[in-house]
């Protein structure tokens, strides 16, 4: 068995506790958490702790916790030359105090704390300063999940900036869409089959080849008749970007 | 049986084509196309005509053609008091030509070409002049689709623009997407479940409840350094006023 202490109690510590559970490979030696009662309905309540100097051996310490924390909570960990992972999209390798060997094991998901998650399919990004201790990471991460890449800090910049455009934005455009059906006494669920085929249709289509709409066909008529429709001048700001830069696309092709 | 014609042969005809095939109470009487071979993969040629004085008598025209040719096709119309729906989301009731008995026919879903859609799950909404022919409309929208629902043309207008935005404008930011992750050598799937996870998450929370990630959580740093990455003003552009938008919302609570 490979031996887990995960520090941290919120979201992202939840599902991988939930998660490591299940794995037939990893045993989760003891989990850091400064309110224990917060994972009690997960673990029991001996291998929870609250005091680092109470931290077993283990085989990989993963650091789940905000990413302004990782520095400090690294260097108050009681050992060297460890294998020290952090979950973050953001913060690079160096983060992590140097007294240990450094990793990310990064799960490239949104996590909300009411809603079960399949990990299987979730994409786990890798990184590690040594090709052992890459290894090490990559069966831990392939004994959760199906979906696991070697992704250095550089990469997964990228990849935390492409997924705020994919996910934080485009939920705030679907609750831009709420509030226009709201206000005009039309339900949401109607748009509900579109938010979810638009979704369906990349994972056959590029994104380019799935564009529609009055943007992309330069249909200024209904272009105007929108900006004019919208009262409120947010809205019609964020209309007329995303338009912009629809159009600007069709013409660089 | 109902019996219905239907004129044009884009996307929203040869989709409305296959689930009229599929049903039991509607018969196609015929269908309107400038060129016949566009259709002769989906119907007998015999029933395909491209001349309106070969139109026969039907229970319902519907016009599935591009929105400026709304007008002129009702014009020609060789006949008075049919009922005639057009299948548009922006146009009005009114586009059709008042000598026949007007109504709206309009399925709201993204058609592309080359992808088979479940017609059964596609809202339809309605509109007629007068209760009966409303209802008339109700059993053949209903015996294809199970989500039918009466919306006049201020609330069509309302929901189209809200379409935009959950439709277009979010295809348009997976787009984006796959752009920063391809310039950093990051394979674009990476990102494919945290899009699938984030249209589904609307099936069960509402869009604000769902909202994660930096302007949600007010990480001036993390925005700033996302900002600082970017180096395409354009991207930069729409992630300053899409930010701006989810911080306003949530000093509104």
């Amino acid at each position: 068995m490979i031996r887990i202490t995960l520090i941290g109690s919120g979201n992202v510590a939840q599902h991988l506790i939930k998660a490591f559970s299940k794995s037939e490979l990893v045993e989760i030696v003891q989990v850091f958490s400064r309110k224990k009662d917060k994972l009690t309905h997960l673990l029991d309540s001996e291998i929870i702790i609250n005091d680092f100097s109470a931290l077993k051996e283990a085989d990989l310490y993963i650091i789940a916790v905000s990413d302004n924390a990782i520095a400090e909570v690294s260097q108050q960990l009681p050992f060297n030359n460890q294998l020290v992972v952090h979950t973050s999209g953001t913060a690079s390798i160096e983060t992590l105090d140097i007294k240990n060997r450094r990793g990310v094991f990064y799960p490239l998901q949104t996590f909300s704390k009411n809603k079960d998650i399949d990990f299987s399919i979730i994409p786990i990004c890798l990184e590690a300063e040594n090709t052992f201790d890459f290894r090490d990471l990559e069966t831990v991460a392939k004994s959760i999940s199906n979906a696991v890449f070697p992704i250095n800090s550089e990469q997964r910049k990228a990849l935390h900036v492409a997924a705020v455009f994919v996910n934080n934005f485009t939920n705030h455009l679907y609750q831009i869409g709420q509030e226009i059906c709201e206000e005009n006494q039309v339900p949401f669920e109607i748009l509900k089959p579109l938010i979810q085929e638009t979704a369906e249709k990349i994972k056959t289509l590029d994104p380019i080849d799935a564009q529609t709409g009055p943007a992309k066909r330069n249909d200024s008529t209904t272009i105007e008749a929108h900006l004019e429709y919208l009262t409120n001048e947010n809205q019609q700001n964020i209309y007329k970007i995303l338009t912009q830069s629809i159009q600007h696309n069709g013409k660089k092709l």
